[in-house]
């Protein structure tokens, strides 16, 4: 196995036992045992536990922010582009759900720099979104309603995704995208 | 001070410890050090931090569960219902956030018989949920969507609001209630 992969493979494992036993009650110890590796082989390939969950978590909110930009960028209205967002936020979800547990759930135990930078992603991520709904209301593709109250709305349902949607058996992607699609920007009635 | 007035008193100043800290991290003494009383005087009120715990998750619990109940047997169609539902969670968030953030961090810390009352009541709630919702579906009240897409995407909000409200400023509750059924019932479109 190339480096690069066995480097990968760990990553993922530990975001199995973070999502498990959150971050700080897990060990490197806990991590080879998992692999079923010895703790020295680990350090061929990480340095730290820190290094892991910062691999985890930034490069997670590094592809939320590529995304939003993009998307932003687009020539496409409010409507389109909180449409994309969502399949965004889903197709994350699809391919690495245990890593959003640990952006959820551990973000705080980055440190210092890698903190700073993840928190800064976050904002910007919600001042683009937050742009986006009030441009739309503006020019008249969303309705009046208060910004922050649609941000947060929809925000706390596609931030939640990991936790549920793993969970569910007969729900496809494409249904899953479609519904989710019109249940947050349609509505129900 | 009458005994039960310090009992919720004790109550309320350890909701905010357990949502500060987490419950496992709270201990009587930082308690009684919070509330600038003596250990042992705790005692006279409660007998346990488990006591404290399952006061502030059950009530709740029993609060929504009475909620829905009667909501369910009222002679209205399903949006009207739902929009019930919204005012009732917004009304516990406005009334209680610190206990909610006690429901839904700690509850796994409730023991046994408290375990599974609680467990019950939440299956309860969500299966009380879904059937308002399939009922509106076979009524023509609400569109075909996935009935679970629906009810996660409405739940995710309601459950995360206590995280939300207590933080914004410029959003009075009548605000809060009216745009946040025009949101989650009527999209955004």
């Amino acid at each position: 196995m190339k480096p690069e992969n066995r480097k990968q493979e760990i990553i993922n494992a530990a975001a199995v036992l973070f999502k498990e036993k959150g971050y700080s009650a897990v060990t490197m110890r806990d991590l080879a045992s998992a692999m079923g590796i010895k703790a020295a082989s680990l350090y061929n390939h990480i340095q730290s536990k820190q290094e892991i969950l910062s691999n985890i978590i930034i490069s997670l909110a590094e592809e939320f922010s590529t995304g939003i930009n993009s998307i932003n960028n687009s020539e496409t209205n409010a409507i389109q582009k909180l449409e994309k967002i969502i399949e965004l936020h889903i197709d994350v979800t699809l391919r690495n759900a245990d890593g959003l547990a640990s952006l959820n759930n551990d973000w705080m135990h980055l440190e210092e720099n890698n903190l700073l930078y993840y928190e800064k992603m976050r904002r910007e991520y919600e001042d683009i979104f937050r742009a986006i709904v009030k441009k739309g209301i503006r020019a008249g593709d969303i309705k009046t309603y208060d910004v922050e109250i649609i941000v947060f709305s929809t925000l706390s349902t596609l931030r939640t995704l990991y936790l549920w949607y793993p969970k569910q058996k007969k729900i496809n992607p494409e249904l899953l995208k479609h519904d989710m699609i019109s249940v947050l920007l349609k509505g129900l009635v």
